[in-house]
């Protein structure tokens, strides 16, 4: 049975044009592009133009503000902890929020356990972060904040020119994780002012192992790959060529064909979002109603674990998600589900959706049909659900201590 | 024209083997290896079993000891500066060889700029790093070591074991960077007691954005890219699914034919070194005499310009360097041969070849052809070689301040 991804936040298929160019570097082009000789040339000059098509994507005004790295994690560490390092001597306190990614959460933490000092801003229940507690967190001592552009998990996009406008106005560098977002909404990181903007190519359907970080002139991160001028210095080591001019062919077909992605996509989770109330019960639909991804869904389905919908949806056929793809293993509940209030046994319930371009309403369709039965047979086997309708209280017994904590 | 490619040490074709089992995850393998459904399965089959094939390739005992990186650049500083920082309570002294790759030396001098000692132990003239010297540099606070297997500027190989055991009896750790060994001799981390060694898939012909840290059970280095659970969580991001599987499958095949390949490369290396000196005037062989990397040959050639050189032997057909592919362009005398006693001038002159597995005889009896009349012709253009013809010093007036240092 083929599978229908719905989980493309964890992955998704390289477009054909990005692998069409990426081959001939897989092959006769194998050259170093930092090399003199005519082995170099043909590989340093798809580089270059990969930079070009990936800045253009961005809006970045020169492809000298795009540093190329291995993942989406990758930038957001060189963004945070480089950043952070780099202004050091004019401050030391960082500001992110409380829903990031872990390679945005994780290097702040780090930095706070080495002389930085880190505040984590709450969000509302829709995951939004308020320009004023922005600007009430904001020191004379902070140095850098770092808000999501969108969220992977509840799919709510953040106001971020509001934001950095902000930051800015405190005289903070301003970064945003744009992996979610890319790919699904248009970027333009002059219009938005950031200082540096995170993605990956597969937020584009472009190779794994390529990313970027998009750096405004005059941020200056210290490396985390010291050690050659690759990068003009800003990350060492040999290029992933064909995982570079794969991603700039990618980001050449985003630019010319997001509006119809979005479109389509939007329509799908719209459908979804109108539809699925009415098929299932004890339901809560998370993230924002309408600053939202194109594509996204997520939902807390009471009662139920979100690993065993994910197990019984792959035998459906559906490829899906429960929380991040990064801590999808540890079975934790989300951070994110729980700084927006929800409590642990609910925020275990998650199922998130993330469709791409290819996603097709006779998907949508079938999904709709075979998550009611599932989920039937799920809460016929859950204590939770037994309890609740015997008129209890299903979470009171659960550990308590975590609502609404971040 | 087809070129030769004399410079395997900045990039190497990828084997056929490889290319063929990263096809499938270029295409309808796409998943994420952490996904629970179905389509993460075969994405993360396969990067377990390339683990397996690169811990076998260096007899690492378990596959539990790899750690997938996106370059040797990347491994190297994983190594310094994630070791070092983890051992800081334990001491802030770290040793490491004048002669190592600038993803060596550059972490090293950037811890040295944050709390850490840094001593760099000098080289004979061969540049074999004394285990003497070594125990001599060693101190109670001393918590890394970390010296090249074999050197890609000059090929000598160093006698790991015996500085390892030195680094040990004084309680620090040791690391080897095998990027210029790997692929060319055999390497057996177990046997030769290494803490930590990296090398990259293009060591080994395998795909460019892949490579490896070895790690000891017990080595734990702080991550330099935080927030996710891959790897163990000592290097977060999505993995490179193609290159890891590219890099396993090199890995595989580099097992099986190095005896072949290192045979071959030797005896073209052989061949090289003891034909050149009939056939040029004024050259200085660099590195050890014997124990040098097979397919290896550094030589400088008085009174010209190794920049000059390599671009004649290009339009000759010949991929050729001076220096290492990553200082390439700065154009500075390389500190490995001012490590090794080289005044600055002869420095300049230098002409590195690494040839590789698919090397000729035709090929190398050519390029003993083509190279004395470009000798002839730069040299016919060189002041330097107009002022040795007349009796004087031509490195007379030349900067005499860095002769020797490093």
């Amino acid at each position: 049975m083929k599978v229908a991804n719905f989980d493309h936040a964890s992955a998704t298929p390289l477009l054909p044009e990005a692998l069409a160019v990426m081959r001939p570097f897989l092959e006769a082009e194998y050259g170093n592009p930092q090399s003199l000789h005519s082995l170099g040339q043909k590989p340093r000059e798809a580089v270059d133009r990969a930079r070009e098509q990936v800045a253009a994507l961005l809006n970045a005004g020169s492809a000298n503000r795009i540093v190329f790295t291995a993942s989406a994690s990758e930038s957001n560490n060189l963004a945070i902890k480089g950043l952070a390092r780099a202004l050091q001597d004019k401050g030391r306190h960082i500001i992110v929020s409380a829903i990031e990614h872990q390679s945005v959460l994780e290097p702040a933490r780090a930095l706070a356990k080495s002389g930085f000092e880190l505040t984590e801003l709450s969000v509302d229940r829709h995951g939004l972060v308020s320009p004023n507690e922005l600007k009430e967190a904001l020191r004379p001592d902070t140095v850098l904040v770092s808000i999501q552009h969108a969220s992977n998990e509840i799919g709510t996009i953040q106001d971020i020119p509001a934001l950095a406008e902000v930051a800015h106005e405190h005289g903070a560098l301003f970064h945003s994780d744009g992996t979610a977002a890319v790919g699904r909404i248009p970027v333009d990181v002059q219009a938005r002012e950031v200082d540096a903007y995170s993605f990956s190519a597969q937020s584009i359907y472009g190779p794994k192992g390529a990313a970027a970080l998009y750096l405004k002139q005059g941020a200056r991160p210290v490396s985390l790959v010291h050690g050659g001028i690759q990068e003009k210095g800003k990350r060492a080591g040999t290029e992933n060529v064909p995982g570079i001019v794969g991603m700039g062919a990618a980001a050449e077909v985003a630019a010319r064909d997001l509006a119809g992605w979005s479109a389509r996509m939007k329509s799908l989770s719209d459908r979804l979002r109108q539809e699925l109330p009415g098929r299932l019960e004890h339901i809560v639909l998370t993230g924002h109603p309408e600053k939202r991804l194109p594509g996204h869904l997520s939902v807390c389905i009471e009662f139920v674990e979100g690993e065993a919908m994910l197990l019984f949806l792959n035998d459906e056929g559906f490829a899906t998600a429960s929380g991040s793809a990064c801590t999808a293993k540890t079975l934790k509940a989300s951070h994110v589900l729980l700084a927006i209030g929800l409590p642990v046994g609910k925020a275990q319930s998650s199922l998130v959706l993330t469709l791409g371009k290819d996603s097709t309403e006779e998907q949508v369709s079938r999904f709709l049909d075979v998550l009611p039965p599932i989920i039937e047979r799920l809460r016929g086997m859950s204590p939770l659900y037994a309890k609740f309708q015997k008129g209890e209280d299903p979470y009171e017994t659960h550990d308590q201590s975590c609502h609404g904590e971040h």
